[in-house]
């Protein structure tokens, strides 16, 4: 029997690597800091997903029930890796309830952090009860309750969605473009349009990025089928009037300020590094690349590899990254970690 | 031992998918209909690829060899699947060449087609001869003669890089966005301005799609580094004054017509639906998605899969695609059919 993989991280990357091993015959060890497994969609309790359309509690909530009910996965809640010593097809981690494990390679599966809307506080996160991020959104729509202005309860009238709010932004230390928001904010602009008929829907962009096929599931479809309106500005602030919130700015298709009043804006929030990079980095002995996230083998053969021989990564732990993409990512690591054991255990055998 | 998993097309999925599975002892067939592997970025002479900086030769070539020297791989080159029948764990192929294969389970890496820039005849490709493709100045690249006007031979002193060509037009029925035309036309005009530093090189686009950590590294650097410049515009037409071609349009940003002489017009085309699928779909028994991609399952659950059980899919074979998520899908796809014709083999040995 070869030694178990760990992976580090219970998300939909980790969640689908311990899946791809179990279904193999390989055994797993799935490390996660928080509580429950299931990463950012269940611990921020987002709704529909894109591009699934799938409720993310059924979606990922059931690959978390799959790998709780399978007996090659061993799951640690509540715990983090300490220390991560040894080599390819032999190391050990020792975990912060003092227990230590053996793991023939592992997988860092440890994701993002949301960007936090107070960093950018020209646009009203933190000074407007009725200025909320699209996390917000989706939980306000996954709770039942539907989209409400939270100063008072009621149903907004007028919707602006803010794209790019901790992304492509080097005034806040942000460059990099989070790939998903854009159409995930097509997604959140039509299930708005959907539970309110009669409500107006704008999203605010620099450039619309629903790549590939999304470009008419979403960015069409949200304008002939939900009449979503587009508007390419750059913005300035978000104020109020004591009534309304004001987003003010300048249409760059135009040319001409802009100032347009709204019951709710939504900041479409980036996806930041982990706010633990750092420390993993350390912990892992693992490099970082230049904005913070993972670094991974950018070489062909070599993706999914760290910069430490059988530490492999997967997800959004390198960068912005779709739901979609980071399970295909993260059951390639778990078949490079499966070639990895496999390969230690036949020499270790041969021997 | 379990049966072996056939893989159709020999490109960057499908060779990933070979080399993850014999990686872990499992056999795998690659059916290719051309008479090597490699793909479009070997058999279109791709030159440095995106994002690896690698060069096509090296990067997909050395993918190719690996699978080529592995003693659990048979290759099939120049040959097509013409009937495939049977269940999940008992499947077989007849071949072009008279001869059957039995197969566990089949992954269709089957890839796309390169949009044929005749189909927008009033761009000016076939009519005038400085009007050439991506898919030509790569060519031009990895040949190692450098990009030059095909008409006379002469350095280009300007360049015009037409974004979106067969990609986001209704009107040519091509509604969908190819996704990685941006980030691989940011990354050609580099390359043009560092082999010919006095040559201006001007990208047109609609939006600016260079998504996720591609946004610094293509979108910014070209323009802060590389000089590049970039014209959100509406194109019209593209002619000539018998000296120069003449890119004729509307300049979105300033709603203004610009008409600017350029020495060579460069078509970044899209990714069509590999013309095969249609007769892919009646050979395999699957269904295709609006565009004519192959319809893969949306469900996180089952993602990689198709409309048959035991039928995978990955790549651009479902849609314009990455080379790096091609390969991280064909490994995944590598994976859940591993899963498949593992579970098929211990069902029979315990009957």
């Amino acid at each position: 029997m070869t030694r178990p993989i760990l992976i580090v991280g219970g998300g939909p990357a980790g969640l689908a690597a311990a899946h791809a091993l179990a279904s193999v015959g390989q055994k797993a060890i799935i490390v996660e800091k928080e509580p429950r497994l299931g990463g950012a969609p269940i611990l921020s309790g987002y709704a529909k997903l894109v591009p699934s359309g799938e409720w993310a509690k059924d979606a990922i909530g059931g690959m978390v029930t799959r790998v709780e009910g399978n007996s090659l996965v061993t799951i640690r809640t509540g715990c983090r890796v300490q220390e991560f010593m040894g080599s390819p097809g032999a190391f050990t981690a020792r975990l912060s309830d003092g227990s230590s494990i053996e793991a023939g390679a592992a997988i860092l599966c440890t994701g993002f952090t949301h960007f936090d809307s107070v960093n950018k506080p020209e646009w009203g996160f933190g000074t407007f009860p009725d200025v909320v991020t699209t996390t917000q959104v989706e939980q306000m729509i996954s709770s039942g309750k539907g989209v409400r202005c939270p100063s008072d309860g009621r149903k907004p009238e007028r919707v602006a969605i803010l794209l790019c709010v901790g992304s492509r932004d080097r005034q806040i230390g942000r460059e990099w473009c989070s790939k998903i928001c854009c159409t995930v904010s097509c997604n959140i602009a039509m299930e708005i349009r959907e539970a309110l008929p009669d409500c107006h829907v704008y999203i605010y962009y620099m450039d619309i990025r629903t790549f590939g096929l999304y470009e008419t599931k979403y960015y069409w479809r949200s304008q002939e089928e939900f009449k979503v309106k587009y508007i390419k500005a750059r913005i300035a602030e978000v104020t109020s009037d004591g009534k309304k919130l004001i987003v003010k700015g300048e249409d760059t298709l135009v040319k001409r300020p802009i100032t347009i009043p709204f019951d709710l804006v939504i900041h479409a929030i980036g996806m930041d590094p982990n706010v633990d990079n750092k420390s993993l980095a350390a912990i892992f002995g693992i490099e970082l690349e230049e904005h913070g996230f993972v670094g991974k083998g950018s070489a062909y053969g070599a993706l999914g590899e760290t910069s430490r021989p059988g530490l492999f990564v997967a997800g959004a732990a390198t960068g912005p990254e779709t739901i979609d993409d980071s399970i295909a990512q993260g059951k390639a690591a778990a078949m490079a970690a499966l070639a990895l054991v496999t390969q230690a255990h036949s020499v270790a055998a041969a021997a």
